[in-house]
């Protein structure tokens, strides 16, 4: 058995463990079976991820002599809707799943969100493991329980935060990753270090291609991601302080995805994180808190990954500044009416800044678009 | 101001008060604006209850600088359906109410149920208070944090367990309650005396004309379930062991409104519960555990207040017995494929009776149809 890392979440009575290294969906049936008591499995995945991985992951699970109930939904973040929420669920009640047995979210961020939702709320709430296949969802939105759906009024606006009792982080599963996809959970890895970890930050910056050629050094920036996300929630579980430091690039990334209506062919998430990073820096920058020589700093290793750091980077028709206002208006980091951002005085020091006046948004983006 | 009971609900960083007394509808704006930094408050009711009662809230908390946000469903169990579910919370977020403003349940268990269930789920959760106006709500739904909606698969088996911060039970709004759903809270009522308080049931016996006719018995009533339930909750959140007995008689009963679709003419939950309750004592004296004259008893109490007690007194077609067990089956008390009943030795000592064999039940309901 190769190495595997363990890295606990600790939640009080909802710690759980994440586990990290090759060949984790060929040991599922194993690393499941001596945690948990079940007998029924539903396995929530995409299209995608079924054709690739499902056989080998069921037949890990069905050999620990569990019943699995495959669960395959479209891939792309059109399925993180109320429709596709209830189809799921009904899934899992029709297939007669009791309130001991297990739902597994397996394959990249959507998956998980819907997967995780969906076992919150069926029977009020079933155990749920992870099994993330993307590095995004390696990454970030595996870890720390936040859950949910998208709606006409924004996105993750529907939710609920449901930690997982195990999550399974396969590193082999990256060899089949398209690189645009890779890149976009590349973003989150940077995010890290940019957030609190100047070390990783420099680290990516020397180790990026060996990285990105998915050695051993990508399975220590997995862990360090985990590691860091799995500090700042055990901190602050719900969001009330410290975890909206996770929101770094958010601010700005999440407009620029709505503006393009959620269309992955012209944004991804981590592309629109990377952007709003390097914006999150440069309006950092444009309010005196962060010298310039940083912002190019950051601009330029996420550039180099080949990732989009500017709005003009994205295809198509660009946002004017009182639509992309309009977007963070809605976004959820707003309390009594004012805009909280997260801002930074330098790599690996950024902080929330409430109460941020929408005048200075709306210069900075004048200067931005 | 009239004399306010308050119940404490223990629940470590979770726990609440219930208030119970004569106009707190219209002491809502002071009760909350003393308890919450609130702007913004959604009160989820339905049409009847609007009618009646919308305006005096309304005015309350207005008054105390909120603003209010009504939101109506349509009367009746029908609105427990995921649609329902993804009108109100979109109506939530639609109205731009932020994660720290508030979401009032303003009804019945059917207004609370799915009031609770979209305040818990939209922005991943929302500060939610209970104000329950039928007495089945006061005693029992608004209590104890069980939230959820109806599928096809079956009743309640979507949902959260998700806590109110404050419950405020208006005895007053009682005055208006038509007789028939009256009826339907006291058996619920009368089932915590049967569950682990005989006194409460000796008392019940004695004093229900003076509770029907909505003297202070009644408060003081409302108030014993109250604590009833609080207790229960206390020891049990999440239903994996005690909480069950508050079930007595649920079995039977939700599969009895499952056979006749939920059609509220035909049978109301309250109704249910009371044939449901007479059929546990009935299968408890069937598996030798009670005696036949406390049977009696508790028929007898039921049928005196006007409850019905027997499956014959459903108007139109009667289940037979494959389609209760098959309805049974798929009710959410089946762990590992097993029965579990809550069964009782005399009144007030009910218990837990798990791997009840299906061949028993099987038996018993063919002397019962």
């Amino acid at each position: 058995m190769a190495d595997i890392i363990t890295i606990p979440v600790c939640l009080d009575n909802r710690s759980y463990d994440i586990l990290i290294g090759k060949g984790l969906i060929e040991q599922a049936g194993i690393q499941i079976s001596t945690r948990f008591n079940v007998r029924s499995v539903a396995v929530i995945t995409d299209e995608n991820v079924a054709k690739l991985h499902l056989a080998a992951l069921r037949h890990a699970l069905e050999t620990s002599n569990m019943r699995v109930v495959p669960i395959i939904i479209p891939a792309g973040e059109k399925s993180k809707s109320f429709e596709m929420l209830e189809t799921v669920v009904r899934q899992i009640l029709a297939a007669k799943l009791e309130r001991g047995d297990l739902v597994i979210a397996f394959g990249g961020g959507v998956v998980g969100d819907l997967a995780g939702f969906a076992a919150s709320i069926a029977r009020r709430g079933m155990p749920f493991v992870q099994i993330p296949t993307s590095l995004l969802a390696q990454v970030d939105s595996s870890v720390g329980g936040k859950t949910g759906i998208n709606t006409f009024e924004g996105k993750n606006l529907v939710g609920a935060f449901y930690q997982p009792q195990l999550v399974l982080v396969d590193t082999k599963a990256l060899s089949t990753l398209p690189l645009r996809e890779f890149r976009a959970g590349y973003a989150e890895m940077a995010k890290y270090g940019l957030i609190e970890n100047s070390d990783f930050f420099e680290f990516l910056e020397k180790n990026w291609r060996e990285v990105f050629a998915r050695t051993d050094k990508l399975d220590s920036a997995i862990a360090t991601s985990c590691r860091a996300k799995a500090a700042v929630v055990a901190r602050d579980e719900h969001e009330s302080g410290d975890r909206a430091l996770l929101n770094l690039g958010h601010t700005f990334g999440h407009a620029l995805e709505a503006f393009v209506g959620y269309d992955s062919a012209r944004l991804v998430h981590g592309e629109g994180v990377s952007i709003g990073m390097v914006m999150a820096h440069k309006f950092s920058n444009y309010m005196n808190h962060l010298g310039h020589a940083e912002v190019l700093r950051v601009e330029a290793h996420l550039h180099d990954v080949g990732l989009p750091t500017k709005i003009s980077h994205i295809k198509g028709s660009k946002p004017d500044v009182e639509t992309l206002l309009g977007f963070m208006a809605q976004d959820k980091k707003v309390i009594n009416g004012k805009m909280t951002f997260i801002l930074t005085t330098g790599i690996g020091r950024s902080f929330i800044a409430k109460d941020v006046p929408t005048s200075a948004v709306e210069s900075f983006l004048k200067t931005e678009i």
